[in-house]
This record gives C-alpha cells, sequence and structure tokens, in this order.
C-alpha cells in the first residue's frame, strides 16, 4: 500500500463523517510579521499590543484572516486534494481573539453530498471548526468543493445538500469578551471614520494597488501549511490550462482586506465570512485593486460601543476600481473580477 | 466625502503643524528574522542576545535601520505620499534600544516650508520622532520632500527653512545606558579592527554584491507599513517613466549597512544620519555593492571604551565597488551611484 | 592591510587547527515561521508546542535542518568562502533540541588536508561543532571542499586524509532526554505509518513538486548568514559558467525533506547525516520532486518505542519520481538528479 497521502475522492465521503485534520499548528510572533510583510496590512489592533490592550485585548489578536488561513489549510490534504472547484463559503463566524502562542487544530464534518449528473465528480459539503489548545473555537465555517470520483461506476450516494443561510445574523456574530471602545483612539487607528458614518449602499474604491509574485503567494500558503498542488509546482502547471501556477484564494482575501484598510480603518475585526466566490484565476503578476460596498449596517445586542457593518469586497486583477467593477450585462463577474467576499465586520461607534 | 486617505498636499501644511501618525507597531522576533532573512545582517550584537547582553544590553536590540523603517513607515501617509521627490535627511539621531516586543509610533512637526518658483509644487521639512511605549525616543530625524499643490492658484506660505546641520556632534551621539565593552569579543564578532583602526581618508571596497527581486523589497516596504504607490504597483508603474516598481530607498540603506560588515564588523551601531541620497533609482535585478570611506573618527565624552566613526557609505547597481564610484567631473553622482549615505557608528576602542 | 574578509585558501589551513567562526546567532520563533514559509514543512513534533510536549519535549523544538543550516552557515566565512567545491559530509550527528530562545555558535577543527596534484587546489576536512548557549553540541558533522590556493609555488603539505565512517552507527543516534512516544497521536501527526510498516528497500514516491523562486532561496540563505557569494549575486553570474545564481544546497535538503512528509510523515527527527552529494546544480525556476528508499531498518538500545530508519532521499529538478530517478548506467548520477542524502530519522514504533 501506497504511504502517501492520495487525499479523498468523492466516494471516499459520507453523511456526517468526522475528518480530524492533521497538524496542529502553533502560531507566532514570526506568523503575524510574516503576515505584515506579506499583505502590508494596518489595522491598528493587530498591529501594536498598546492598541489591543486599551479596548480589552490581552495583547495584540493575530488578523482574523491569517486564523482563517491556518485553519483552512489543515482541510485540503483531506477535502480538497482532488477538488476540481472551491465553489463557495457560507456560515463563517470568527471566534474566540488568537494570540502569538495558541495552537491551532481543526475537524471537519460532511454536512452534505450531491453527486453532479456527469458521474465523474460530485459536491462534498463540509462544516470546519477550528479550535485553539483550549477546545475554544476560533473559526466555524462552511465551504463545498467539487471533487472527483476514483471510481464512477460506483452508484451515487442520496443526495443532501444543506440549507445554508445568506448570512450570518448579526446577533450571531461573536464579540470578544471584555471588550470596551472607550479606549479606541482614532488618530492612532489612522481613520476617523466610525460605524454612523457608512450607509447602505456605499461603495468605496480603495484605490492602492498591489502586484503579486510567485515567492509571496508560495510563501504564504506554505505558512498556512495548505498543500494544494496547483500553487507550487510550476513543472506541472506548464502543461495545463493556464501554463502557470494559481493563487491560493485566500491570498487575494487577504490582500483585499490590506487594501480595505484605505476607507475602512476601523472595521478592526473580520467577525464572520457570509459568502466567497473566487470569480476568476490570478496569477503572479497580476495587480490587485479593491472596492466595497456597505450591504448592512447592524447594531449589536448590549452594546452602544460597537457596531457591524455588512460589506461585499470585491478584488479585481490589473483594473483600478474607480468605477467598482463587478458583473457584466449578463449577470457574470467581469473577467477582471478575481474575489467577490460578502463578510461582517465590527466597527466602533461614535461615543 | 471620500473616506480614503487622499494624502496631504502641500497647501495642507503649515509650519509648527504637529503631525501623529497612525499605526503604532508592536516590533518582534518575526521582524527580527525576517530583517535577517531580507538583507543577511551578520552585526553580532543584533544577531545574538549572548553578545548583546556581554556589553550590558538586556537583550539583543532591534537592528537599528530596522527601527529607523518602521519609525519612517508611519510618516508616509501623513507626509509623503504626494511627494514627487524624497530630498534629504539631516540631524538624525537613533535614541534607546528597541527590543522585540516594544511598541513603536511616529509624531513629526513641520518645521519649514518654501514653495518653488514653479507654484505647482513645495518643499516640506519635518521632524519626526519615533518613540515606544515608555514614550523614551528610539529614533529623531529631519527630512525634507517635494510636495504637489493641490490648488496651484493658492498663494505661497512665507517661506522658511530650517537651519540644519551637516552633521551631528559626537557628543550628541546617545550611547545606550549601561554599555560596556569590555565584554566584547572580536573573534566571535568577526572582525579584528577597533576604533584606532580606521583613519580618516581610508576606503573600503565591501566586495559583495547581492542581487534585489521584487518580492523581497515589497515584503520589506510593506513590513515597515510603508504605503507609499511605486513600490507596489506595476500595472500603474507600468504606464510611467521607468516602467518598473521603483524600491524603498530605505531598503538600499539596509542592504548597504549589511554589506558593509565586509570591512567594518564591528561598527555595531548605527547612531546617527547625517545626510543621505537617494541619487539614481534601484529597481528589481539590480545588483547592490558598496564601499565606504572613513569621514571622521571622534572619541565620545566620558569613554574610552568606545569611539565613533563617520561614514559614508556609498551603494551602487550592477557595478563593483573596487575603485570607489562616486561622482563625476561635472560634480553629478555617476549614473550607478544609488545611495549617498553619512552617518555614524560606534565601535569598541581598544583596550 | 585590507579589513575585508579574504576567506582562507589552502595554505591556511593547518592540521588540527581550530576554527572559531563569528556570528553566535538567537534563533526564535522568527525562524520557526520562516523555515514553514520558505518548505512548508508539516512535521507535527516541530508544527506545534501541543505536539511535541506530548512526547516529553519542553516546547516545539526548531526543525534539525534550520539548526543544520544556522550551524553550518556560520563555518563559510572560513572554511569555504574560496571553495571550488562542496564535495561531501559523513559522521553528522544532531544532539540536544534547539528552541526558540537558543544563541547557537560553530567551532570547527581541521582534521584533513590534502593537496590535488594539480598544486592548484587542495582539499580540506573539517568537523564542525554547533553548540548552544550551555555549550551543549546542537549538532556535530564532518564535511571535505575543495579550496583554491592563493600562491601555487609553495610545497603541498603532508597529506591527511581523516577515516571517516560510511554511517553514523544507530547506536551513536542522540535521542532527547525524555522522550516517551506514548503520548504520540499518529491521526494529528498526519500518517498512521510507523516503524515496523517500512521495510528495506522499500522505495517512496513523495509525489509533491515545489518550484523555487530567487527571492525564496536568497532570504533562506541569508536567514542563515551563509556568505558564499554563488547564490546572491547575479551581475557576477551572469558572467560565469551557469549564467544563473546558484542555490545553496541546503536549500533543496529542506525542500526534499518537507516533499518526504508524504509518505514519512511519522519520520520526526533527522538524526544524523551519513552522507550528501549535491550532484548537480539548481536554479531558480526548478521544480523540486524527491523520493526515498530505506536502507536500514534499526531498533535503538533501550527503547521499545522509537525505532530508526536509515533513508536515501533523492531529488531532482523538474522530473517527477514515480520511477525513482537516480544514476545512469555509467554510475554517475543523472542530469536531473539534484540531491542524494543518506540520513538516520527516527520514527515511532507500535505501542
Amino acid at each position: 500500500m501506497s504511504k502517501t497521502n492520495p487525499g479523498n475522492f468523492f466516494e471516499d465521503f459520507s453523511l456526517g463523517q468526522e475528518l480530524v485534520h492533521a497538524t496542529p499548528r502553533t502560531v507566532t510572533e514570526g506568523d503575524v510579521a510574516l503576515y505584515c510583510a506579506l499583505y502590508g496590512s494596518r489595522f491598528a489592533v493587530q498591529s501594536a499590543a498598546s492598541m489591543a490592550m486599551a479596548i480589552g485585548y490581552e495583547d495584540a489578536p493575530l488578523d482574523d484572516l491569517l486564523v482563517f488561513h491556518v485553519v483552512f489549510g489543515k482541510t485540503v490534504p483531506d477535502v480538497s486534494l482532488n477538488a476540481v472547484a472551491n465553489l463557495g463559503y457560507a456560515r463563517g463566524r470568527m471566534g474566540v481573539p488568537v494570540y502569538a502562542g495558541d495552537t491551532l487544530r481543526t475537524v471537519s464534518r460532511v454536512i452534505g453530498l450531491k453527486e453532479n449528473s456527469n458521474g465523474k465528480t460530485g459536491v462534498v459539503y463540509v462544516n470546519s471548526v477550528g479550535m485553539n489548545q483550549n477546545d475554544e473555537v476560533v473559526a466555524d465555517y462552511c465551504r463545498w468543493v467539487m471533487v472527483n470520483k476514483r471510481d464512477t461506476s460506483l452508484p451515487a450516494p442520496d443526495p443532501e445538500v444543506p440549507d445554508l443561510p445568506d448570512r450570518v445574523a448579526p446577533e450571531d456574530l461573536y464579540t470578544p469578551d471584555g471588550l470596551d471602545m472607550s479606549g479606541y483612539d482614532t488618530t492612532l487607528a489612522g481613520s476617523p471614520h466610525l460605524w454612523e458614518d457608512y450607509a447602505v449602499g456605499e461603495k468605496i474604491d480603495h484605490r492602492d494597488g498591489m502586484t503579486i509574485e510567485d515567492a509571496e503567494h508560495m510563501m504564504a500558503t506554505r505558512l498556512w501549511q495548505n498543500t494544494a498542488k496547483v500553487h507550487f509546482n510550476q513543472f506541472e502547471q506548464a502543461k495545463g490550462r493556464f501554463g502557470k501556477r494559481l493563487i491560493y484564494g485566500g491570498h487575494v482575501i487577504s490582500l483585499a482586506r490590506a487594501l480595505s484598510f484605505n476607507g475602512l480603518g476601523n472595521a478592526f475585526r473580520l467577525a464572520a465570512i457570509n459568502a466567497g466566490a473566487h470569480c476568476n484565476p490570478t496569477f503572479a503578476g497580476d495587480t490587485i485593486h479593491a472596492w466595497s460596498e456597505v450591504l448592512e449596517t447592524s447594531s449589536l445586542p448590549d452594546r452602544d460601543d460597537l457596531g457591524a457593518l455588512r460589506l461585499r469586497t470585491v478584488a479585481t486583477k490589473d483594473l483600478p476600481c474607480a468605477d467598482f467593477p463587478y458583473k457584466g450585462e449578463d449577470g457574470k463577474y467581469l473577467p477582471n473580477v478575481v474575489l467577490d467576499l460578502d463578510y461582517w465586520a465590527l466597527i466602533p461607534r461614535k461615543g
């Protein structure tokens, strides 16, 4: 028997199956510095212990997306090594803050299965839960991927498609314990705009652009111990459809989030991912721009110092976003649109 | 009103104005490792806790230029986002040592303003002060930049050009408290040459060369949270004068300083920047070489174990430095000279 | 006298000579994160404090090869700056675990000298010992390099070739104190295969491929403070035989070891390097694949929970390893084979 991991094929998954993923990972200040070097993030709460402690954190928390990528990366060897496409995300909630020194691991459960009519592939829905060393949840999300069958002669399982919400309800957003925004300093945070300043329908061009290099996205993707082969092997990719290494979609999410600082500088915590699509592939040499639209604003239970913004952040390649490029008249994403992310962010309210 | 930062234009600055810059940053061992990975620095006091503690530091201090870049990076969104040129530095003094875990922030004051005769741009002089979490000064320097006017019809302000010294006086150099060089080990430091071994006028070719990659300078510049657009956006730069991303001048300073170890291995602390010019632009693919000249040697008040060398370190691109390339007969920098840095370094004296 | 380091030439070495190498280095969590970003290593004991502490380590130890590269890097300025070729390794034993915060340094002794018949070069054999801040040995290995003579008119020294073993004896492998494998979790480690599952002669194709970028290998090599010029200076290399920067052989070793996780996921400690050859040069753009053969299996004295595998790991460039490419009919390495490493790894035994 081969000792290498062949990954799971469609018929290897069963409804309710639990997948205990390998390779727990102690995240450290080294990861924090690399995250800054790779994306240039400037959200002050993650950048400075002083800013975090001023509002009740015990230290600077790790960037929410750094946590998401580590939790996600663990699922790849079991869930998506034979994936044809990463189809979607839903009901993603970030949990307790993660600090340097915490150890993260991930467990997934299969919550849906549906074979495609071609009999060659199927869609697998998983709910993945990332936990720290105290078994506290740090991230909890669903995603679905299209996976190859190994043996196409096998019968299809009973189709089961989970009922996933369009968005996390604002009352279900997790607010870190002990937060008190009265100590928040907008000058040091770099933006005067608070929750009340954002209106539904408002669109913001984040203006700046960032070009991606192969060395960068590979270092990032390895840092998350994400083993998806298409990101690393130019020898193999050269023979494929694009001729190039594909960039991990999460790399683009992190770039877009970092770019969104320019216009959303106080939206310090990404609290939930409602939905996400990697609309078109991204390659080294592409320059990423981003814009955001405010989809909802919501107060939070028992809080008058903190509110939530539901945002759509769209990233493009080689296309500035002054006119908010999104979909064409046919309802399809424009070819230069690479990311459509729907999420909740927490932001201080006026005093 | 736009929520993105347009940066300040010339008419937005006023004499005496205080700029409290955003994004305090907790620097860590992660930054130290990245600094080593990016520049290959080998000064032993910054490399090993044992070497630093042997001479009275409480731990290995961060590289002085790492501190400078973080302090400098904070000023960019307010001072130089609309800058046409970074014209000069003066009176830069490094302060208390910075250790992993310290949180740095920067405040600047406008100390000079002079509109150019074309009425389209002006020169802004600022004094920027970086501080740690205890409000101790870690770096204090002046720089001046040429900034665009937004509205060229506005009248020019009264010109005010600050009187800046040619060099920091040696008696004003800050020596970290408690230093005692008797525990310094030249063998482990990698060089036998001490203060007395260097003579005014002596020139040293540092010999080694280092080629810069786009991934490297972008990671560095993001690590300092420096947001100057020309370093990151190839899509935009492709249309410009050079067709390429410009490299942050500080990246070249750090490379030149790291190269200078070969010949100045005991000059362990960069204590002051007297002047600096980024003479020509640097791009990915350029190979940096460097040479240094001893401009002055100075004893330090009340110290017989430590002296100061005033050095000019010149960096070139794609030009080895065996014959010390500098300026042409016309007094202008040769086209391959990219950096002319005048600074003070501290170095142990003979016992 | 020049203040720059010319490196040692063949006639500068003498039998029994001790070389106290410069630049002690405090290794940190920053190095650990960079190691993960550069190689994507997934061995669980190094990845997570929880996994390490479950088997008796006090914390997650640094990757053995990270330790080796730091120890090795220190020898370059004294041993191999004028080396023509890195000829071999032998009797390499890893010692006490290294943790973030330890300070490493290296001392070498010249154990052999043999001038080549051409009178222009000679072979220098050194035994290098890396130690931590408590003078405990962390790595102890021999290597031999071909070094240029400065003055070819000098007489040859009496030839002395040390008697080096083919392999470290299993009873000489160092097992970290206090290890108890009963707490080892194969599910979280990502592989079910233990010592008893591997048979002598078994070959494993590690399947995955990883393309190397110039930014990556230069960052790695600088991180180890390895100053060999051929890795960094494209301006100079462009004139040479290959026209490109050569990649540090240790970078390929680390990539091959990280790739070998897929098939050897529980071989958590690289305990000894028996022999190693960098068979062909590697350049940026090359995609590395690897395969391994089990050369020996050995129990360890007084341990029924831990065994040793002697492995040959072979890395290739731009050549997948399904048919285990190695040497041609002429007994020479195939042109795409870049590494042949013979080493011992520790792996848990069945309960």
